[in-house]
């Protein structure tokens, strides 16, 4: 049912200022898949951080319990779901190397990204909203200078499948459920990568396919990071 | 900075079908205030009605860490907040007492309410949202017979203040953490009560007053069930 | 069974000091529903108020494994029953409405609510018994002055329902499981509100209806008022 | 402040039928240490004795938090304290040894045994309890045969501390935190060891001292025994 | 102060049945870094399964409190640490990408990795074993066909750094945490690709960079395949 | 098919300086059951010992799943098995009973038993290796003074068991779950008594029967001892 070209991603917006509360807050949207990332400011930074003049950077992601096809139960019996863990440490390390977290002073930024609706794609979309909002937040703390001296580059990221022959890039659900490898990648707006994370999931992969995976995903990165921009008008903070 | 009426409450809206993946999604807003309600139909009952025929109602009420000014810790080391265990008790009870609970099968509605942002009021913006999404959520199941029968009456929700002498409608923030004395009010589209829950925080109040405020409260139901109404429209359950 | 009349309440006795290690002890008996009511003074206040000279007081609420029916499970995995936390916040509303926190000094006042015996009511006896507890507590510390100072009114509960076309006053279990509306009052001595909760579990009321409840409650505060003032003696702080 | 006798036990009292929910309802009292009692019969066994014909004994121990000198926390964070866990398995395995377990049929007995106020020897004193509210829980059971073919035994506990060169019986509070070691006995009305626990917190103990505190420890248990004896008169299910 | 070639791999041993109540069960040591991987049977699987046929692999993943510099305190509260999430997703998923879950009837096999001494590399040196384990604990389910119908392909794990601008393999925990890029890669011993993660910790790479890295990262994942095979001898479960 | 004498322990080994990173690490061996102990040293010491000059020794005891016949699974959900809170209590009154706590300084000794193979006695096995490992570790602190001024005596542990009319020394698991009678015995090298655990579990013992078991307890203290000494060489920290 792909109405779109192989190496074309879903419609992909960005509602920069949906709730007024946090600094930066932004509802993105991937197809139907839907996250409400917001970024925080915290005034204080973790122990291991305290006297070092450094600041920190945390993520953390969940699923609201009417987001998927069968309720999805709440985290409240003090387990936390291991894949939650997962993306949510992925979007952590992935906003970090956006930002010089030695030149942020004393402070936490607080990510936080919440899938309103899950149709695949959603650590992708996470981390593509989450520097958006991240951006939005820097811009409100005054005290700091210029954004270009703070945020290193934009990052953004998108999923790549293979289903039998055919790359895909950013699947929905019912792609990804029948996609036998699975590649999560993380790039820079100059090309650099952040993170690559290939999975066969009960399958495997060559370096052929790799290599066909990766170009792809390249594809994809630019088309999300030119959209960021557009998001961000003026406030973007390169000059490119 | 109050711009409207004492007995006005603020601006009301329900998006339905905010969400696709649960078959009751509704954004609801009371001013600033914005929570997204789903219901969920489960085909499974708790223990104490297996065999029983009856269906049962369940409500959880969560705000996201963004919601609120400064960012609020997730509840994720396994103990629940307090407050958020007494408002998710008071929201099932609300809408238990709209529904023929025997009347619907041995199926669970979840029912989750999470609020994106928090501006005063976020427990009765989300009973008169979940009272919505309800609606929506039963004409998905198709074997249930007609509302009316499964329906008792419409539900809706309003809080009433007491600041100095003065009476309000629908606080907000600012209002509602000056206010001596906080009324939730849930009462039915006939005008009966579901839920009277008068607290005054460090303060006590008379029984003149209570009358005034359950006076002023009658009102504001009235407004939030005239809304209900016409967000429903021909899917509103009642002929009248 | 009930053979006493509509507005009396249960035989209700206080056993001042009933255990010694905590200054306020009380075990407080509504006819079979017994709970032992200890108040500790902790000589600190929680984070949000060190540095301010305000006190604060805090109530917990539990039911030992055999006080019910069935035996009721200790709440040790972490999770605490939504009814308890439900009902020690109700508490903790209650006292705190009776005391000025900011002449307290930076201490706490921890209120230990546990049943022993539980045969309807138990928030109402906790309450009572709390009340003669928290007296004898802030009598046990030396430096604070008069207690006439810190003690704004007595503080009572009573529940009342409504069984059929009749309101009862301080329903006992079997009682109350059949009544279609359950309100608990809290009032002080000089008969102001402190809280009112009206609850129609599965059922609606009528306007008439609450007034008939809330004129009956009364009769029920000042009843319970009588007999903690008795119970009191010399140590009761206010004139009257 | 010893005012008995070396080898005199405190005052020791059971208030049998304390409360009226639980089958068994002790609440028992050696000089201020007291503990209320109960045992329910449970018409389940755990998994491993499913189809087994045999039944379970399980115990649990806590203390109310007004029991102690500071305030005792609740465990509600999900953490069973260590002390508490150590002291509810010891309660267990004594009374399991005062049952035919094989002749119960498939039912659990509960023993919660609850401190009221602590002042030393609460494990003692639970388990003398616990052993009365065990018998008048399994008269209750209608459809066992006579106690004499179900319980083996009675159940007594003790403890010995060596205080210096002092060997004293029933140590309270004050006397427990100078010993320098402390001897737990638990054993049958006919003189047989259920459980011998002797501990030399931060101290050793010679071949000798344990003799003599083990007969020390035997003089104590016949006392006990004798009052469980009269406190149950005609239930007591021995001869002799 | 590496005594290795850049692209040679810490010396490496498998120890198999190294304890003996698991029917897999390797001590594994890649330079000082010591991983005792069990492998259990269990002849259950999740509820997701049942009735399907088809098996399941799950792995978990701990470190012991004094493997590492600083002790590690254990994860008691409930909380189970990310990282270890983390690994042990990587694990599960990287060992079932070896065996035809379909042809193992309703079984699941339990991977334990518990990490003895930590010297950079704990989860590769994890995946190595657990391959040797799990192999050994398929020999010991006679009812079983032969494992070359069962196990696809062997699994092996190896690192890659890049440290300033070279490129090393198998850092031990000194060179790692230097790193700025860190590649952790999963291939079977035909050359396929299970798992790439590759991480810039708050720094980036290229794709020239990245193609180095692969290269390197398949001479060590033959080196670990060679051990492996020389390890399991007549276990070897394939032809070549 | 016991293959050695009634009274005879099981082959005993201790290997010293296991793993490298903590400063005590001994595997230790009884038979088939076989424990890794570390003992690490943490420059603080809990609150209640702030600025008290004295030091504090804390123990935990757990085993990893693969370590019994059918796997054990993790204390991850936040309750810790109550068995292993006895254990490890056990453990650490054991060895603070060997140590001058009040020489330590403030800093705290952890000492970690982890069970790797279980085959009965694991709890003599882990207080024998963490004697070794604590005279380890405490070498390895330069500050401290000569550790004949520091360790006490040396501490060590051994069961023994009644089956039937047999006393046996040093039970491995199937004879321990045969055995009616249980008795765990700490005793200090110059047979001075620590903790004396006996354990009737369904069972009673007579007195003659408890002064035969401390007989031959003492006997394998004994042989524990030797080997331990003979373990530490010259660093067995006493002159005898």
């Amino acid at each position: 049912m792909r109405t779109r070209r192989p190496d074309e991603i879903r419609p992909l917006s960005f509602r920069r200022k949906y709730t007024k509360q946090a600094p930066g807050s932004v509802l993105v949207s991937m197809g139907r898949t839907t996250v409400l990332c917001t970024c925080c400011v915290d005034e204080k930074v973790p122990d291991f951080l305290v006297g070092t003049g450094k600041g920190w950077l945390s993520a953390e992601y969940d699923m609201l319990p009417g987001s998927t096809h069968s309720r999805k139960p709440r985290d409240r019996a003090g387990k936390v779901d291991g894949r939650c863990v997962e993306i949510q440490r992925l979007i952590g390390r992935s906003l970090r190397a956006a930002v010089h977290l030695d030149k942020l002073g004393e402070r936490t930024l607080w990510l936080d990204c919440d899938v309103l609706e899950a149709d695949g794609g959603t650590r992708t979309a996470s981390i593509n909203g989450a520097f958006v909002a991240l951006v939005d937040a820097l811009h409100s703390v005054k005290s700091l200078g210029p954004l270009s001296d703070i945020v290193k580059d934009s990052v953004a990221a998108v999923s790549v499948g293979l289903l039998g022959d055919e790359e895909l890039l950013d699947l929905d659900y019912a792609e990804d459920k029948d996609a036998e490898v699975d590649l999560n990648l993380v790039m820079t707006g100059a090309g650099q990568f952040v993170e690559v994370q290939g999975t066969g999931e009960e399958a495997t992969f060559s370096r052929a396919q790799l290599d066909r995976l990766l170009k792809l995903g390249k594809i994809g990165i630019d088309a999300v990071t030119a959209k960021q921009k557009r998001a961000l008008g003026s406030q973007w903070p390169f000059l490119g």
